[in-house]
């Protein structure tokens, strides 16, 4: 049980391992139903109560599995998608009803003598124990755990205990399938999910003993859904069991009189299968099948299978923060949600808010690619490779968007599920074009981090080949030396249709040299792509003659063309409450202002860093963190990274909190549409990349890595090409190398695999496995002080 | 009748005042349906037949009354507008439907012998005849006239005739009110229409003897409307007629058994009334009152009060041109139709349609300021004024909008009925800032031309006031002597959201130069407007410092910053059947090209022409030209009166002529949608501003008129301060003045008023009432030719 004396964040005890809660306040079940929600990136359970109420969003997602929904638009244009995709709340299974005697488990009434939930990063289980009295006197303690298996792709489990206290009951256990809940929620936030009413159309309902199966199809995409449950009971004698199915509910009822200290246990095993194609019956006996194997495990084996694969997945991934653990709890938390969101989706998109919550309607956009991917990259490469298998399935959609609007190659969507295009307002959608690069970006990284060649010469270069002719078709070339893409929309949404973003002109020409360095090295896959000699020369002309914007006056880089020209924000006259901006102040005025939403040129500095000088770097930073709220959680992140490169690593260590707490805090306030997966993936990018200082410009691993102050260690392991990498840095005395002073050294150690060629800090460096190596860590440059908007610093804890 | 050696332009027969047609092709209902429109600018009756089938869009529209409607976004945002405001097809009155026997009158059926329609443009008046033999073997001759009075503002007339011919039958005629018809038609253009269904609920319905008056309300805007009809009849002995009044119809029925050669007339006088307060009864009584007093008067005297007040309006107003009769026609037909759209609106807005048809929603534009005002403040004042006070009268909805929107003063909307913002798609409406210095501009106009002391030192000057400030805020000084205005649109709508406009800049110089002489001339004015010193000194800075951006390079201003910078469309690579452009590319390729829809830095020489050197007009004349497809029909006009200034005087003839022709032949392909009313007037403005060379810059009227060598006369008449003043440009032999030949004259003729000075291409002159001055006309400068966008050289007449 959790004493008084620990440390809290938010609503949640500090622990290295757990995410623990005993509050039980109705405010805290926004985080909580998105915190201890459980995924393995196919079935996604939000973390709602077994009874079901009280309850926010109730939420029991599939990847990949939509409804269509009208786009209306007020005025409609050429290219304007006319239909949208809208992630549906399948029939959810996680519901065990309790009825104590004649009072429902309901915590909203009778009295609460503990609660307590906690979510289990090493088991991947969510455990919940309560002790409650009925209004009508009878006290019951309640334990639940549940997983969804990451080893069994379309299985979860709830094993389900309920022990008489003080008195015995009559105890009722009603366990649900129940389709078509939840009313729709309406709002404004443009950052919200669109709901839809009842979308799940029963088409067979069938049970046997203690197993129902329910299918249902949506009406417009005419998706098919099966979900099953198979139950094994400990019950005491005398205890009557009854299955019932309906169209929109199967219902198991246990009724037993238990008596004090007597439990009655359920274990409740869930499978959900869907297709476009296949028919009510096949998807019925495909879970029936999936529920029979569960049913034989049982509850031990599922968890044991649970645990050893999130073992493995420690192992070559953990990231370990000495002298702040809050933090370290974080970075723990955000990278079980990364996880989760990735593990088994298996060529289904990753959604923004993985399977956590109805936020943007279930759709992905380029943080998969540009936030997410990393971390799988290195630490789950098979998850970034379904991530990307996506991707490339849904190039036959990209290619006609792209020809729909009159390019070449791929125009990939900037929000969707299924593969086209839902964005509804184009400056900040179909405009945003550097999702082509983000896409090209992904797969370049993942070929070189894991050596994939079948894929890099399959798959990867097709990616490569159809996203460099986007660019060479929506560039031009103004003279030899100049390569203009003009019109488009970078990562700072408070800035929408311009010309030059620097960000996607150098993340264009990475993807037409990607694709150039495919052609060349796999010929028969050109030759398959039908690209000439020509078109990769043209390429290559053109990532030559990208066309980079600099104010020569202000010694800094544009975001795009004339932005240093605009008129300043007046942040001194913005309320705190006027944030974020965008629903508060109309586009117009934030698109002409010189006020960023979120990283974008610094975004670019971290991933195109091989393009910039260090003075340019420091001059960049500077200017851009003193005009960037930071409205989206995309933006702290990049800044923490280039923070800690420049050399200001306690704002970069603030930086890391207000990524790494983004949802366990709700910063943004708006925990109950989801987690931000974006950010907590990045949370693990600060730590490597960031404090790491791990780039891979070109392929090449380097690290530089740096402590900042508040720490005393940071240790962090990695996959590369079928090795284990860990890197610990940590506070050391004066290593006496006469010259040079440091606080800090990295112990470099190679867990398992080839010898390794780095650099740290520019040096060149060779690891060998069972050989650990440890270097000095200069200390950082001096640099001037820079400053955030009036009003928006950085986030820190009380 | 008409004779098959005439001249015909389309379906019409060359007449100077007449539009006659006697073609029944179906097709042709498209045209005239709207070309045959009857309004008075508070009325408007489309030309359909009276016998209401075959139509294309049935339509009687009142100016002001409109329903909302829902204005659904893809992805909403702040300040998005989410209602919208469509005009609504009101009750039905002209409608007449004849049984002959047992035939109902229907040209579709039976044997059209002949049928001629005309609109009488001096009578104001169309006539109709038919002979027809109806299935049933009976002849009739069917006449009718139809007028929509400008004296009386709330009645309109149908005179109505029928003759049997060979051998007698029994006639029925029924008499409608009919509200609710018409189905909604659906369309993805955006330029269409959102028609609504059925959307007037019946309040009230009443009918005493020959007499009937419907009242409606719609259901959102709650804006209730009164038809009423009354009848004087001639008919044979022995008829009956019986009149019956439902909810949705109200009907009188005449039958009678008609000899051959005996006739039957019906006069039919319809009243329409509106109001957002009055109560149902009080509308009627209105509507009753209306009809008594037309009553009164009879046929005769309202068509003869129509015929008087459109002599006054020839007599001040007439365009007269020598050498092409076609466009002798089409000027007059364009002239008539915007008295028609402007003349007694009295405070209501002139919609860019008139009242001819449902296009657009039957919103209001910038239209009205720049296209239409000019044209009726020197023809027609008192309509001019109208529209400006309906502007003044939507302030506070300016004003709260522009509070809305972060900024000062007034921001008026792009497009309305009410004076709300219903634009659906802000970068093509909202960021049309430009629309508030189009309207000052109008304002400081009319307070010129007319000298309305009254009107300037009021409600113009609010007009002023207000704008400037919203122009004051809207801009940005970056130093002393630069002053930017950052993401608008200008006129040009393929382009959009960029920095510096000029056309915007300039006319917003403009707007803030008249408020601070308005608030310099009127202290008082300025005092009630809380307009201090310090504020006109702020307006004077700014409008010195407006930035003009210059391409030095090319030698000509960039329509916005960086627009010289942007690719050429690939007009070559485009089919006729992609224009316009809007239907077959999507924004963001046009946004980022060098394709213009419409003229803006053209119009902005045009309507600034003291901005430029008569160098600069020439070489951005030519550079726009080539890039400017005119898929708007806004174009045409300004490039016709700046071909005309720089000196391409045949072009300058053909865009006149593509403006003149626009609905006559169809050539935007949406003329059932109803007349281009902007190009209507812009038709006048091409004669005058065009080859008159009238400018009208700080309120000072110059000539500097031109003949192209097509025409052998334009001669045309126009209203200053009360004088009125003929210019009249003819083909003369060599003047025999040494030094100078040429070949054209202007005489100039005060017809009435003090005398007036001015200008003759740039020498002083002055003229006194009846001393005519006849001056020569310089040659044009010799300029290099021009070319046009591949494919889109300008209209020729077959």
């Amino acid at each position: 049980m959790i004493s008084d004396d620990e440390e809290w964040v938010g609503p949640f005890l500090v622990e290295p391992w757990h995410l623990r809660t005993s509050r039980l306040d109705p405010s805290d079940l926004r985080a909580t139903e998105s915190l201890f929600a459980l995924s393995n990136g196919h079935i996604g359970l939000r973390g709602s109560l077994e009874e079901g109420e009280p309850n926010v969003v109730p939420g029991t997602d599939i990847s990949g599995y939509y409804e269509e929904r009208p786009l209306p638009h007020a005025e409609s244009a050429y290219g304007f998608p006319q239909s949208g995709q809208t992630i549906v709340n399948v029939t959810d299974g996680k519901l065990i009803r309790l009825h104590v005697g004649d009072s429902p488990f309901d915590l909203r009434y009778g009295r609460v003598w503990s609660h307590e939930r906690a979510l289990d990063l090493r088991a991947g289980v969510l455990e919940r124990r309560t002790e409650w009295t009925a209004p009508n006197g009878t006290s019951v303690r309640v334990t639940s755990r549940r997983l969804v298996s990451f080893a069994e792709r379309v299985l979860a489990a709830i094993f389900y205990e309920v022990e008489a206290l003080d008195e015995g009951f009559y105890a009722a256990v009603q366990s649900d399938l129940l389709a078509n809940d939840g009313a729709a929620r309406v709002s404004r936030d443009p950052r919200d999910s669109a709901p839809l009413d009842k979308p799940l159309k029963g088409e067979l309902h069938d049970s046997r003993d203690l197993r129902a199966v329910l299918v249902h199809r949506t009406a417009r995409s005419r998706l098919r859904v099966a979900a099953g449950m198979d139950h094994l009971l400990e019950l005491p004698d005398g205890a009557v069991t009854t299955m019932e199915a309906d169209k929109d509910l199967a219902r198991l009822t246990a009724t037993c009189k238990l008596q004090p200290g007597q439990r009655l246990r359920v274990v409740k095993l869930l499978a959900y299968s869907w297709s476009s194609r296949r028919s009510p019956a096949a998807l019925r006996d495909q879970v029936d099948a999936a529920l029979a194997v569960a049913k034989l495990a049982g509850w031990d084996e599922l968890a044991a299978q649970q645990r050893e694969y999130l073992d493995r997945f420690w192992e070559r991934s953990d990231v370990e923060v000495e002298g702040d653990p809050a933090l370290q709890q974080a970075v723990r938390v955000s990278m079980f949600h990364v996880l989760q969101a990735g593990a088994r989706t298996e060529s289904q998109a990753i959604p923004a808010k993985g399977l956590t919550g109805p936020g943007y309607d279930g759709h992905a956009f380029w943080d998969t690619e540009t936030f997410v991917l990393p971390m799988l990259t290195y630490t789950a490469p098979e998850a970034a490779k379904g991530a990307l298998t996506w991707r490339h399935e849904t190039l036959p959609i990209a290619t006609a968007r792209a020809s729909e609007l009159g390019l070449e190659g791929a125009a990939f969507p900037w929000r969707t599920i299924h593969g086209e295009e839902c964005s509804g307002y184009w400056p900040a959608g179909t405009a945003a074009f550097h999702v082509n690069a983000d896409i090209a970006d992904a797969t370049a990284r993942y070929a070189a981090a894991t050596g994939d060649e079948e894929f890099a010469s399959t798959l990867g270069a097709d990616l490569l080949v159809y996203t460099a002719r986007l660019w060479a078709s929506l560039g031009q070339f103004t003279s030899e030396t100049c390569f203009r893409i003009d019109g488009v929309t970078g990562p700072d949404e408070y800035t929408a249709v311009v010309d030059d973003n620097v960000y996607t002109n150098l993340m264009a020409q990475q993807n037409l040299r990607a694709a150039a360095d495919a052609c060349e090295r796999w010929p028969d896959t050109a030759e398959r792509l039908d690209v000439s000699e020509d078109e990769v020369r043209t390429w290559r002309a053109a990532a030559d003659a990208v066309r980079l914007p600099y104010d020569e006056l202000l010694g800094v880089h544009p975001q795009s063309e004339d932005f240093t020209q605009h008129g300043e924000w007046d942040f001194a006259g913005t309320a705190p409450e006027d944030y974020p901006l965008l629903l508060h102040y109309p586009y117009f005025q934030l698109y002409r202002k010189q006020v960023i939403k979120q990283a974008d040129l610094v975004l670019a500095m971290h991933l195109r860093g091989d393009a910039f000088t260090p003075e340019e770097k420091e001059r960049n930073f500077a200017y851009y963190e003193a005009r960037t709220v930071r409205d989206s959680s995309l933006s702290a992140a990049p800044q923490a990274i280039m923070a800690a490169e420049v050399g200001h690593l306690d704002l970069a260590h603030d930086y890391w909190a207000e990524v790494a707490f983004t949802d366990i805090l709700n910063l943004h306030e708006n925990v109950d549409d989801g987690m931000h997966i974006a950010a907590a993936a990045s949370t693990w990018a600060v730590a490597v990349s960031g404090f790491g200082g791990m780039r891979d410009h070109s392929g090449r691993i380097t690290f530089a890595p740096r402590l900042p102050p508040r720490l005393s260690r940071l240790r962090f392991r990695m996959m590369v090409r079928d090795r284990t990498l860990e890197v610990d840095v940590h506070r050391v005395d004066d290593t006496g190398d006469p010259g040079e002073t440091t606080t800090a050294a990295a112990t470099y150690r190679l867990l398992s695999g080839d010898p390794f060629e780095t650099s740290h800090h520019g040096r060149p460096v060779r690891f060998e496995a069972g050989v650990p190596v440890t270097l000095p860590v200069p200390p950082p440059p001096s640099v001037e002080k820079v400053s955030q908007p009036e009003g928006r610093p950085p986030f820190r804890r009380p």
